[in-house]
């Protein structure tokens, strides 16, 4: 009897093909060299209209207001709360997203993954009329459970919190924290009294975000292997998919094209390549990636939902 | 029919009765849960007389100093080679290590790890008159097997270098590399031209030494998960040790006592702790550590060389 299609999700086609031909490849590959890595947010779910995990800090922001309204008029919070666009891209995303890890000041690592998960648990999805826990992408999730069939380490590397990633990737992708790598937050060490270590969370950034470069040398620092298959989205991705590529191990650098306005969103990031800003699927064209239409070869977006 | 001892090489007594109650009641803790971590050098192997990365890096040394004899000149390496310890002492054993590692200066991780496992292949332990890749401890080496058929998580936290754990870890152990966190050296990444990204070392240590606090902080940047097991058997594991040991599950403290002069070595490290400088038996006394006595609780120390 023939196994039953591992992958159902995925559309015959080009690109179909080029998985399975890649699959087929890696039965050569050592063990120890069979590693994946995934970008998160618009790879193995949505990231649109705002970032999964911008959302739980917004409803953390929503909960401190409700108890104490000061909070609510920095600067950085204000523009937020009244949906100010302009005003937050005045500021910049990346200073408003810092200030909002700074509501999780002192946290214990415990503390926050536990409110974190009780996010995910609740919300929904701001326009796709489904739980948020459920903005997964189906085919990215067979590929992720076939890959492990076949003795993959399957990891995940965004831009995103590690923490918050953390404490969602076993449950959504049967990912284990040590395999997780994102933009780290600081940690404080200290005893009360005579008593045991304490960590708490600090407001400051350990290292720089983790986009382009940095995610290439935070694989080498915090996981140690590089990966024969890398798959991103956007700019950010550009070069752990290059560098997945040149192993010299059949590789699999994969870009989802968010090319699905009626399923989905559609919308192309754009990368900074030598000389000019070049829409990330141009680049991958050019570089010879797999590049998946989510229109033409995805036979449904997302799970069911229970 | 009976299963064999896990664990043959631990004798009958208090620590193996401990050992087993442990791992009695970690069948009640969650798999996600059921993490153990061990640090390297004197706890999963022998550290005596000097530390194995030590020998390596002094042999990369010998080699260049014999194709350049230039380099031998240099006041840390001078001291070194001419096995002038008080010359090294003055010159503080942590500045000499980092000059040592700067002789692998823009190699890649793969030639890095290709060195090291080359190094491990060949050589011969000063003392104890047995291959260097077998000087591993042979009741730990049973210990790690029956946690992982048990389902933890089995990684290595040391103050040795990440890399160069990372090319034994997975030979000596079944420890990937994602599962080490040591001390991390830099990384530069650059392109040749349009070429893909090529990540090499530079010189500079990447945050401090993998020490006490160091090690509770980085396991939680690192590896994201707290363990319920900790080992080691000096004043660097203390805080690690006492992290293990306050997670509210049950857990093990276990600190590995060097008092075998007759088949390994004769020391006790020390801790600085509130008031004084203590060792770091008493340490382990004072907060119910289990203290492993490997002249009374271990039957054989290293594993028969084939």
């Amino acid at each position: 009897m023939q196994r039953d299609d591992p992958l159902p999700s995925w559309r015959a086609g080009g690109t179909r093909d080029a998985l399975e031909e890649f699959l087929a490849a890696a039965e050569q590959v050592p063990i120890a060299d069979r590693v994946a890595y995934f970008d998160n947010d618009g790879t193995l779910w949505c990231e649109r209209p705002s970032y999964v995990q911008l959302d739980f800090f917004l409803d953390s922001l929503r909960k401190r207001v409700a108890v104490d309204p000061s909070i609510g008029e920095r600067a950085e919070f204000a523009a937020l709360l009244t949906g100010d666009q302009a005003g937050v891209a005045e500021i910049g995303l990346e200073h408003v997203a810092l200030a909002l890890a700074g509501l999780f000041d002192c946290m214990t690592p415990e503390e926050f993954a536990s409110a974190a998960r009780e996010f995910m648990s609740g919300a929904a999805h701001a326009t796709l009329g489904r739980p948020i826990r459920s903005v997964t992408y189906q085919p990215m999730l067979e590929l992720v459970a076939e890959l492990r069939r076949r003795d993959f380490t399957v990891g995940i590397v965004t831009g995103g919190g590690t923490e918050f990633v953390r404490a969602i990737s076993d449950g959504l992708y049967g990912v284990p924290a040590e395999l997780v790598v994102g933009t780290l937050i600081g940690y404080d060490v200290s005893r009360d009294g005579q008593g045991p270590p304490v960590i708490r969370r600090n407001s400051g950034l350990l290292g720089v975000a983790n986009e382009g470069s940095a995610k290439v040398a935070n694989i080498q620092t915090q996981l140690g292997r590089r990966p024969i298959l890398a798959a991103g989205n956007s700019g950010g991705d550009r070069e752990m998919l290059e560098w997945a590529q040149a192993t010299g191990f059949p590789s699999l650098a994969l870009l989802i094209d968010h090319d699905d306005a009626e399923r989905e969103f559609q919308y192309t990031s754009t990368a900074q390549t030598f000389a000019e800003t070049e829409p990330i699927t141009d680049v991958g064209a050019r570089l010879g990636w797999t590049v998946v239409s989510m229109a033409r070869d995805w036979e449904v977006i997302f799970p069911a939902v229970p």
